[in-house]
């Protein structure tokens, strides 16, 4: 059994949005905090990392949400490193109100070379610490078919990058995807409706200076997107939608 | 002296830009936090001020940035109503860190009714309890002449209202704001300086299907900003610059 941590995080106001649920990039956001936390716990947290010519790369997500935490719950984030081979490893969080489960996350992580930009082994000592299962053949998140295909694209937004979107890794914040995605859709259709499921593959890194565009095809309650700089597919996203009965209606 | 509220912060990773400081936007949401808070413990909160469909409006902020809090500070921030009269109220911020004042921040506020979607007189019992210094006038917080004249821009850049933008007041988030104008600035300049102080002058709310176009003129260390849609003002800045010695490479 791999090694768990426990955090725990109270949705604040300005996490929330409109509905008074927490958006999607703050609850990556404070996913991720937790497995810093448990990184930083174990002595494998970013500053080794970096002194070691390392960063993580996450290449794709997967999202199962029951219920979006609300502002002012206090929510558990529960995280572990479930299984990993030499490259790959896939980090799972749970995000647990009163012992439900509301949020259920997986990760899979690769280790990048900061000067070649290359994949690269991760060292034993990092993966030791937190004793997940060895496996083989760490499996895809993903099957290929649910991503986007074509030119058929019902519609085009644009987003410059911001300052602010950077982080101290210097590049786009993996938080900023999930609003590049979900914002393109627009306000009628997001009020209307609450995320189920979302997978997420990230395929190239984004900078300071780019201007990405976010398409998307709808099919009922079915998306997928491409976030794209230029000719590059920056991320490819499918997200399974429900009808929302609470809706709020908005000063125009 | 007026009633005081403390709480305390910890800069989280998302929290922060590239310099590993608080962004101003996040600044901003975790000072007006503690006002939450503090309206909560005197059951003048939220849920009391919607249910006699008022709402607070800010109409004026003033910062002075002696350091920016960093990556995993923990923060007290002291907040407490100065002065108020039947109309308008100043509260003020204090961002500390073992004992050092950090960041001031005061703003003046005015209380909406909802509906008519005028200024109206603050209930007594909303004043009553945080006991400032009642005064017959409340100052503005900033000369006139701070502002920005003249259609002499050096730069136009446009945002689009986010879905994320909005909050569980239906309009955009105040924080928002710090980003537009900032923003505009561009990486270069950002990342090679660091505000000291800022007035922000709130003119017109800003709705969810806005585009807001933000222009700037500078002049050496000292930038004025304008925020607006179509030929409406939402709001005007004005801010002071130092230049920064720890600067950033980005990789491009």
């Amino acid at each position: 059994m791999a090694k768990t941590f426990t955090t725990e995080h109270t949705i604040q106001y300005y996490e929330a949005d409109v509905k008074q649920h927490v958006t999607l990039p703050m609850l990556i956001n404070i996913s991720l905090e937790a497995s810093t936390q448990q990184a930083a716990s174990l002595h494998i947290g970013e500053e080794e990392v970096h002194s070691r010519g390392l960063g993580w790369i996450i290449l794709e997500s997967s999202l199962d949400i029951h219920e979006m935490p609300r502002v002012h719950d206090t929510v558990t984030v529960k995280t572990w490193v479930e299984e990993a081979n030499s490259f790959f490893s896939i980090r799972h969080f749970q995000v647990i109100k009163d012992d439900d489960v509301m949020v259920e996350i997986k990760m899979l992580f690769a280790l990048l070379d900061m000067v070649s930009r290359k994949l690269t082994r991760i060292p034993d000592d990092f993966i030791e610490v937190l004793e997940p299962k060895a496996v083989k053949r760490v499996k895809r998140l993903a099957n290929n078919d649910m991503w986007a295909e074509g030119d058929d694209w019902d519609h085009v937004t644009e987003y410059a990058v911001r300052y602010n979107d950077i982080d101290t890794n210097l590049h786009v914040n993996n938080s900023h995807y999930y609003e590049w995605t979900t914002d393109a859709l627009g306000v009628d259709f997001l009020a209307n409706h609450r995320p189920v499921s979302m997978v997420v593959r990230f395929e190239h890194e984004i900078g300071v200076r780019d201007t990405v565009v976010s398409r998307y095809q709808k099919d009922e309650l079915v998306t997928k997107h491409q976030i794209c700089t230029g000719d590059t597919v920056g991320a490819q996203a499918n997200i399974v939608w429900q009808k929302e009965t609470d809706v709020p209606s908005f000063k125009m």
